[in-house]
This record gives C-alpha cells, sequence and structure tokens, in this order.
C-alpha cells in the first residue's frame, strides 16, 4: 500500500534532565513518522513550513531517500510551527516551555495530486476537523490510523468521535485513552473507544511499551530495554511511523499483522530516542533494525 | 529443587476503589507466593502467627494440597499480623491505613527440620537481617532469590546490601530499584545492583509488566492485558511464586529459563487479581493456567 502522512513539519528546542540542551532542531510529527517510516520504503510527506524553514532541515530530510517531500508545503510570508520542551527526571514526563503555532493556526496544508491514491494514510496528531479534512481528499484511503491529543479530548469531543467513526484505528496515550473513555483501565478504555467505530485502538504508555485493543483481542508488548535514552521526543510518532511502515509493505492488516507492526515501532522508537532530533535514525542500517527485531523477539519467544 | 518460603501470613482489610471492603480476610506475602506456587508443586512455607489466627484461614491453606505448612508457627499470647490497605483508582497506588506487627516484632520463625534440605529459597520481604538469618539456616539453598521494600533501602541499607552478596536474584519495585541504585533508568538500576552481587535483578512494575536485569542480558515483559481487576493485594508476591516454582519444577536457571518462569509469575499474577485474597487461585484449575500461558505466548511471538 502507498503510505502517507499529514501532520507537523517543526523547529524544536528540547532540554533533557543530563542538562543538555539543543536549539532549533528539526521536529515535528510528519518528520520523525516519516524518518522511521522509511526504514521500511516509500512515504509522502504532507505538512505546512514558513519561509523561516532553514535549508539545514531540508538538507536533512532529503538524507531519508523513501520520504517524498512533494507535499512539503513552504509558505511565503508564514512562520514554521516551533515547539520547546524539557524532559522530567523519569524522561516520560515533559514539561512544554513554548508553542508558536505558525502555519498551524492558518489552512491545512495541500494534498499533491501525485499523492492521490494512497491508500495508508496516518493523520499525527492534529485537531480532528484537519484530519477529517485532510482524509477527506485521500479518496483510495483504505487503511487509516489517526493520533490524538488530551486538548482535542477536552475542547473537540464530538469532531473527535465523529473521526473515530472514519478510522481503522487510533493511536493514543494511556491517560488519553483514559480521559476519553473516563475509566481506569487501558483495556476497558480501548474496548469503550471501539464502539465509536474504529477497528483498532493502540495505547502507548512509553518507557512501559503498548496496547493493542483490538475487535479481535488483546496485546500487550513492553519497551526495548535500553540504558540509552538521549531525548525521547518522536518515540511516539516513529512508534506509529514503524507500525505504519511494516502494514504499508505486508499488506497485512490482521490483529497479528498489526502486533508485528507494534514491535518494528518499537524497535524504531527504540533508535530515535538514542539521539536529539533524526540524529540517530539518519545513519540506521536495516541490519540494525533486523539484529535488535531479532532481540527482541527472543526476548519475548515464550514457546 | 524442593521449594520453601520464608516471609508473613497475615490478616487484612482491603479497600478498593469501588467501594468494596473486605475485613480480616487472609492475606501475607507467604501465604500469596505459596498458594501461587503451589499451583506448580510442593511448597514450603516457614511464617509466624499469633493465637488469634482463625482456623477459616487454617481451612483456606488446607485447601492447597501443595502447601507444605509444617513451618507455620502458632504462637500462644502473640498476635497475627495485620495490615489494612486502600487502592487508589489506578489500582497500582496504594495507601498503607494501619500495620500492627504482632508476631513481625517477635523473633523470626523456626524452620521445622523436615525442611532443612531445601534448594530453592524465597526471601519474601522483611528485614534483610531476618532475610539472612533465616538463610543461614537452610545449608542446602543453592538458588535464593529475595525481595525487599523501600522501608529495607532507607533503614537497613548496608544489611541490604549484605544480603544481596548473599543471593541468586532479587525482586523488587520499579521505584524501590532506582531508589537503592540512585538512577532514574530501571535498566541502569538493575546493572548497578548486579554489582552488588545478584546474577539477576526482577524490576516489578505492577500493571506495566516486569524487566530482566540478568549478567548475560536483558528481557521485558508486559502484564497480562485484563479488564478484571479486583483486589492487586499479593499480585507482586503471586508472580514471584509462579516464577520460583516454575524454576523449581524444570531446574532451568539459565536467564531463558528465568524469562519463562516470569511470563508464569505474569499469568498467575493474572488470576490472583481477579478476586479478594486467595478466591481465584483456590479454585484455579492447571488447564486454565495453560490456556492463559497460551494466549499470552501467541501475543508475544514475533517471529
Amino acid at each position: 500500500m502507498n503510505l502517507i502522512v499529514t501532520g507537523t513539519v517543526s523547529i524544536d528546542t528540547v532540554q533533557t534532565p543530563s542538562g543538555e540542551e539543543r536549539e532549533g532542531i528539526l521536529g515535528g510529527s510528519c518528520t520523525y513518522f516519516a524518518a522511521a517510516a522509511s526504514q521500511y520504503g516509500p512515504v509522502r510527506l504532507v505538512a505546512a513550513v514558513g519561509d523561516d524553514f532553514p535549508d539545514e532541515h531540508r538538507d536533512t530530510l532529503a538524507k531519508f531517500p523513501n520520504i517524498d517531500a512533494a507535499g512539503l508545503e513552504t509558505r511565503a510570508g508564514s512562520k514554521t510551527f516551533r515547539w520547546g520542551g524539557k524532559y522530567m527526571d523519569n524522561m516520560d514526563e515533559r514539561e512544554t516551555l513554548f508553542t508558536e503555532l505558525g502555519v498551524l493556526d492558518e489552512a491545512p496544508p495541500e494534498i499533491p495530486e501525485s499523492f492521490a491514491d494512497s491508500e495508508c494514510v496516518f493523520l499525527a496528531n492534529s485537531h480532528p476537523m484537519v484530519q477529517m479534512d485532510l482524509l477527506s481528499k485521500l479518496p483510495k484511503a483504505r487503511f487509516v490510523v489517526a493520533d490524538t491529543m488530551d486538548l482535542w479530548i477536552s475542547i473537540a469531543r464530538d469532531e473527535l468521535k465523529q473521526l473515530l467513526g472514519k478510522v481503522t484505528g487510533l493511536v493514543l496515550n494511556y491517560e488519553e485513552a483514559e480521559m476519553y473513555a473516563g475509566v481506569r483501565n487501558p483495556v476497558t478504555a480501548g474496548l469503550k473507544m471501539l464502539e465509536d467505530g474504529p477497528e483498532f485502538v493502540v495505547i502507548k504508555k512509553g518507557e512501559h511499551g503498548a496496547i493493542l485493543v483490538h475487535r479481535e483481542g488483546l496485546a500487550a508488548l513492553p519497551a526495548y530495554p535500553t540504558e540509552t535514552v538521549v531525548d525521547p521526543t518522536g518515540a511516539g510518532d516513529t512508534f506509529a511511523g514503524g507500525m505504519m511502515a511494516h502494514i504499508a509493505k505486508t499488506g497485512d492488516t490482521s490483529i497479528h499483522g498489526i502486533r508485528r507492526a507494534m514491535a518494528h515501532g518499537t524497535i524504531i522508537a527504540s533508535f530515535t530516542i538514542e539521539s536529539f532530533s533524526l540524529d540517530r535514525l539518519a545513519g540506521l542500517k536495516s541490519d540494525e533494525i533486523a539484529d535488535r527485531y531479532a532481540t527482541f523477539s527472543n526476548m519475548l519467544a515464550l514457546g
């Protein structure tokens, strides 16, 4: 299946508990997703940036030959979305230091004609109305997964519920699933969300892995255990990128296919957090992914 | 290997978020551990109770034919350890409402002569000096695992470190591992603990599963995903009971043996939390364990 991702390309400032700080680095949900997905095959990127978007970041994206950036729209007179965040001691909690919406406060990006036949769609976190608008322009979409966040559950709950009726799956954080469903058990929360339409919900738990609540059953995976956590930014988006790209590549949309795809997402995310921005993913070799996937698979083999 | 457990047999009062409360129910680390271990084979129990220990609780223990309670010492004029706890909304946090130490404030229980040849030893949570004292009376011990808690890390750190030099493995909670090691990553924390002597550390994360940090590698397992959580009391002790009993039964003390044993612990714990006290374990059938283990194993099979 042709894979497409819509979302943000941003300029980030990140502070980690070790006191390290990086200013003006390449970030954004689309960026991380596409860099991860590109390890498995082609991925189409749809996002808008302002004319302040540095050439250096364009060059970084160009290092990923599988990313088709024909959908990266540069708007004259507009500003690129900027985000600043600071991680707490445990690396699983973070504080947003600032957000400058820029292009996010304008019309959604255009989807190029050449992307119109996309079948496998990831709608990265955005207002559910924007997600539905983008989806409506992809008539061939047949495996659609959306991400969301607490903000939309609070201020756009009805629209989010409407979106759930249009997607195959939803990806969201643990606390967000419980917030949407109003219950304190992730399985119960996921099952409640299925009532609103999707075939499955993937509940992300950061360092504690992820849970799959699917119409045909449940699954759970730990995170890949590691000492190396430099910057967790993008872990969730690269998890989704590895997962969706594996599904797009294999075409296996069964619960088992999604489960294995989640394991690939887990592995890609474990590389992402080893350095800032796309630094680790840029040089990543398919052997490294295969080796770590094999280690993970052996670690979980109980038969 | 002959399996023995030392620890507490208690009378508990438990409040759950649903508003349910049970007063005076059978609890204690030894009780839960032994009830879980008994699903796999014989287990020897060493603990002290007062003469207030009800016959009804003795009858419950007697329902587990694999539990050898020759080491359950009843002290005239003493009081059984009593604990009261209240679970918060998420079932993973709890507040201790009261503790009445009773026999725990007296000399450790005696180990019967008939238990002296025990090889596989679980020292459930207790002051590390008590754990070392009990271990010193088991000359055939060759696979020894201890549990501990934040209290001993705070007030008996040196003794706990000494204990680490005498055990094969340690089982403790996530926050406790980080507290002992003074670092915020469970893998780093576990590796630091290995420097004090044990071959492995099992870090329990409640609803998020467990991590194995072993001299020969790492592993991680999720918890069994379930909607049915009535009372989490005893989950950690039954996890340890399933794990140790599986090792005692198979004799496989390799990292892979421990990993599979942890999966059995995970499954037994998932039954424990389905009801109060030993209610679910009392009627548990080996088929039920095998079925759930197979489901768990399939859920994690990535090959």
